[in-house]
């Protein structure tokens, strides 16, 4: 069966839609562009698109790269804005990791504040007495995507017993998934250049591995590939178990055609539920800190 | 006339020492070693020495890449360490900077957690009403190693009518040192592979410039190198101005031995400064944090 995620992020932002007109206050999103990344304009538009559709006003606005940080601190302190979306990659590497920790975590709409991480990688789900952590938007994606393909069970550890493989390790969506997946009760094997690395289930740890990609791939229930480039060696039918769930995140194809006779769940991209979690995460950012006097419950 | 960093170094640690046999609680400091990289373990020896000589306590510990993130987490609970210094290179790139977020402010001898950056970037140099920000260690060497070789004014605005040109832009080096010397005053010009930026005097920003090396050296009073590979141009005397200032922070001579005889004063290194000033920092972390009453005034 082959999942189709526009369908899901629109039951995601029908969900959306009804919460927001609920809200007294208008709910403002503000996307950064600061590079000539024509993925980044896309992801852009369909977020316009997605706040649209769900009530919430987005405005993108083009600043060079070396404004951004400034931008950054003057968004912290505008109320008139509900949270903030950087379209990275701007310089690369560090400095974009810094940019990241720039943006106040209670308007950082990605999740991908340090504080937010370090949240998930302790496997903490809410902040001070009652409000709830944000997560990721893109492993967010794939976790829903996952739920409503069916492929969780319904025990509060919902992926209890399951084997996963990862193929992509990155600060923003591999690692933050692995953790994700292993909170909910998966054995998740993550592979990246650097090699194989384990999570074990409800661990919060990453720990060395040596299984090859072979003996990973054939024990896996889940599969999920997000390896940005073309040279990446194909998933192929002979290396997947019968009946296991593929989900593919990157931009390219990381699989081959064969795989999907063999899987039960064929998810081929998550990008509309990816901006569909965007406009929850600006929701969730409105429900609890447009309270300014909520701020103080962000804390090292 | 050229500096000689060790007697720099072996004052500031006299008055370290002087300050730390006061203490009523014992300090100490944890060095964390989880790669192989060579420089990182001659650090960790240096900073061991400098320990002894100032009467702090040092532990160094290898662990495995894979553990530090655990291990950062139970430091930032652990009331017997004072202070952490991480060696890096580890992973390297976005997950490098991620664990620099995972240790506390408050034991972040190196002072290049993401809440230390954003005060310095900002200029505010206390935290709360009270406690004194935590500067970063190599910038902070520079800073003192200038002051004491008279390169400095007595004016309360140090740098004030300065030019700086700063060969390196990293978010560990150059990057804070160009914010810290237009904070006092001097117009900086920040190069790297990406080509030049400038920081006017006080405006705690980074812009666009398009000014050549050439032009850049010939305008300034104070010249910093700390480009990390053999192949960089080296800095020429027809290059730079009589009697200015050169400083040189990489592990490699970014200068030909012709300059020695153009410039005022020449300081060949900072290490032994960067020590000493990680050695300040613990004091001044175990100052104001080791009575944890004051971590509440850490905030986002």
């Amino acid at each position: 069966m082959e999942i189709n995620p526009s369908l899901v992020a629109a039951s995601y932002r029908e969900q959306i839609r009804n919460a927001t007109s609920k809200s007294p206050s208008k709910i403002k999103l503000v996307g950064l562009l600061a590079s000539d990344d024509e993925a980044s304009s896309v992801y852009s538009d369909f977020t316009k698109l997605g706040c649209e559709d769900v009530g919430v006003e987005y405005e993108a606005r083009r600043i060079s790269k070396l404004e951004i940080e400034q931008e950054l601190i003057n968004l912290n302190s505008d109320t008139d804005v509900t949270g903030v979306i950087v379209y990275y990659p701007i310089f690369g590497g560090a400095r974009d990791a810094h940019l990241r920790s720039v943006l106040s975590p209670a308007k950082d709409v990605e999740g991908l504040h340090p504080y937010w991480l370090k949240k998930l990688y302790q496997n903490e789900r809410s902040v001070g007495p009652n409000l709830k952590a944000i997560l990721p938007c893109t492993p967010l994606a794939v976790i829903k995507l996952l739920d409503s393909s069916g492929a969780f069970t319904s025990d509060p550890s919902p992926l209890k017993g399951k084997v996963v493989t990862i193929f992509n390790r990155s600060e923003v969506v591999g690692r933050p998934l692995a953790f994700m997946m292993s909170n909910d009760g998966a054995k998740v094997y993550s592979f990246d250049i650097d090699g194989p690395s384990v999570f074990e289930p409800f661990s919060s740890k990453e720990l060395e591995t040596k299984i090859s990609r072979e003996e990973a791939l054939s024990k896996s229930d889940i599969i999920i590939t997000g390896v940005p480039n073309k040279t990446f060696d194909l998933i192929k039918a002979e290396e997947i178990k019968d009946n296991c769930v593929y989900v593919n995140f990157s931009s390219f194809k990381n699989y081959d055609e064969s795989i999907k006779e063999k899987c039960s769940i064929f998810i081929p991209r998550v990008g509309p539920v990816t901006v569909a979690m965007c406009l929850r995460n600006v929701l969730r950012l409105n429900e609890q800190f447009s309270n300014r006097e909520n701020l103080g419950v962000i804390e090292f």
